[in-house]
């Protein structure tokens, strides 16, 4: 007997079809004599939908309002599945982020998680009743009802099999696992079996949005194995979990690109210690998503520092920007909303020289300018123009020949 | 400077533009000067759509996941008028009932309100801020989400109104007031402008469906004033309030014809003391929904005890009769579901003769068959065939003139 959390996402639970075959998996898994515990996201559309409504009030909605809108989508869920669940004859109850002590802090649309009390969960597990969870909210102490962000409930899922040392985290969504890149723009993308979590990390950061970068977080932080599997067929999916021996002659494990991304120079800033804390402390306190961070060498004591941040972030970093050219004297500040971020990612990678090299040829052979590059041990990162991105994507992919299944 | 509490039903908060309309409204009576609390349901047919999802699902869903999933119409509605609020400059927070501590029994679908915790919304009142508390919902014991019942919103504004000793509990829908009949089905039925607690009582239990019953004995018991008005026009409404001296003359305050219910006889019981609570003992048991009762003087020591019960509970009903017939060796049990109830009240009623004579002559003169009659000091109900209903309500509103205001 073991304990299983299962969490499925919006296109898992569409309409009430859906919703019963959702019911059906969790039904077997619990027959099979396992715990399960249940975590959902709002039926398809209705997180928009949600959005929508409050926009069609007004254009600056509070943040504490939005988050107890949007949640109802996730409670709804909840509701509809514990319903199915009681129609093929088994116990279950609903419960929100709240009833079962999700406590997040106060920021609003994008909490995190402090703890969870396993009280209530654990009496419902105790008794043989499957609690089905609302995903992606949480409360705050004064009991205001906050949300993680989007794709949040994948957060709650691992957070949950983390504080009940579940066997397996399993994230039911619309496609069969991890690939090497994104299908739709990469034809022949090859979904991978097992891939380390910071690989995961870093195939989510560039892009590839098939698990929330928090949640994968959460898992290699408490060791909790994840596996991203369709419900729409019966094919095992991908698992993510701790480094594993057979990985290490694979060099690069996947290639994914990011569009939601501006990037934005200030110039001329006097090159002294210190300078670059005073800029990321500004945007840090602006709780802007920071992405990539490039400082070159510096040219007459002057040195650039550009960042890239979320598209929807780059009003505000401009904002923070232009005050801080004033503050220290910086000759200017540049932006540039039309790029793209092609990465590869691979635990490999580290051992192995030449990534950065084929890397760089396959999108010289293609015409593709490079405008920024970062790097770290499992990825490396290269800013183009946005128009280019999907066909970097392509060479990069086939570069690398990550259709072919790795030599293990 | 006064408190106020303002509710405002699902046609006041159908859309966008409704919404605003009706954050116009608070925001008016809070730069008034006073202090405003309101309470809102579910957007148009949520709730409708709510259940058909639920539905959709199973024949039978569970009522606490019901209540759970309903809920997140007032939730929703909630969030959208605070945020039209904000937009209007004011100060406003939205919140749950469970999150302002209105407890509930466990009793799902039907929860009545135990206490209400004033701190948290004495806080914001003090502070300036508007609270939006979602209506019709509460917490039980163990945090479980229950309802109030349809309509129960009037209930959670009464109850606020009572806690917060507020001069006015405003009930804005789609009609201008309470009239002395149904004006789909009686022309001429005239609004009417002051009404007291027991009349209004009377009148929603003979189907005038404009505030909810325990609603108005909520008010009652804690003498709250409530206002029943169109949040379509700026016409005053009725006031609801204790009985004045101006209402005497007035002999018949309204006519109300209630199509939902079914009769149900036990023939042939035992005329013994004790058997009447012995019956009634087992409906309420069945926690049933009853509102006639009627026992005729008994032939050869049995008599014949006959119910109308809600039209939904009646399988039950049967079953609990069939089961009683044999315990206590009655005769038989027998039910029709095709019957309406029609009642007028009126708090001059008391100490007027005639009222009955006039409402038996009216029905007598339309060829309309009287099956079952009841009185109370300010009603007087008779059951008479489904088919006849909207013609016994205009022959009995035109028989005592309620078209004509009254003298005073």
């Amino acid at each position: 007997m073991g304990l299983i959390v299962q969490k499925f996402g919006g296109t898992s639970l569409a309409d009430s079809s859906h919703i019963k075959r959702a019911a059906k998996r969790v039904a077997e898994v619990k027959r099979a004599g396992n715990q399960v515990i249940v975590v959902v996201s709002a039926r398809g559309q209705t997180t928009d939908e949600l959005y929508a409504l409050a926009y069609e009030i007004t254009d600056n909605p509070s943040s504490r309002e939005l988050d107890m809108l949007v949640s109802t989508g996730e409670q709804v869920s909840a509701c509809l599945l514990t319903m199915a669940l009681h129609a093929m004859g088994e116990e279950a109850s609903a419960f929100t982020a709240g009833q079962i002590g999700i406590l997040t802090d106060s920021r609003h649309t994008k909490a995190k998680i402090m703890r969870i009390d396993p009280q209530r969960l654990g009496q419902e597990l105790e008794q043989g009743s499957i609690p089905v969870v609302a995903g992606f909210q949480g409360v705050d102490e004064q009991d205001n009802i906050t949300t993680l962000g989007r794709g949040g409930s994948d957060t709650t899922a691992v957070a949950l099999a983390a504080v009940f040392k579940a066997d397996i985290c399993e994230i039911y969504t619309d496609v069969e696992g991890v690939y090497t890149s994104d299908p739709r723009i990469v034809a022949e993308a090859r979904k991978l079996s097992v891939l380390s979590y910071d690989e995961m990390l870093e195939l989510a950061s560039s892009g590839a949005s098939v698990l929330q970068h928090r949640a994968v977080e959460f898992a290699k932080k408490y060791n909790v194995p994840v596996m991203v599997r369709s419900s729409f067929s019966d094919f095992p999916g991908t698992i993510i979990s701790e480094e594993v021996r057979t990985m290490e002659d694979v060099v690069v494990r996947g290639a994914a690109v990011e569009k939601n991304e501006a990037k934005i120079t200030i110039r001329g800033v006097p090159d002294r210690p210190g300078i670059a804390a005073r800029i990321l402390g500004s945007v840090a306190e602006q709780d802007l998503n920071i992405d990539m961070i490039v400082q070159n060498i510096s040219a007459e004591g002057l040195t650039d520092v550009t960042l890239t941040v979320a598209r929807s972030d780059l009003k505000e970093a401009i904002e923070v920007f232009e005050k801080l050219k004033k503050e220290i004297g910086a000759r200017g500040v540049e932006s540039d909303e039309h790029i793209a971020k092609i990465s590869v990612v691979g635990v490999g990678m580290r051992t192995h020289s030449g990534v950065a090299t084929k890397m760089f040829q396959a999108l010289a052979e293609a015409g593709i300018n490079i405008q920024m590059i970062s790097t770290s041990e499992i990825k490396i990162s290269c800013v183009i123009d946005e128009k280019s991105a999907d066909e970097a994507l392509r060479v990069v992919h086939k570069a690398f020949e990550l259709e072919k299944a790795a030599t293990k």
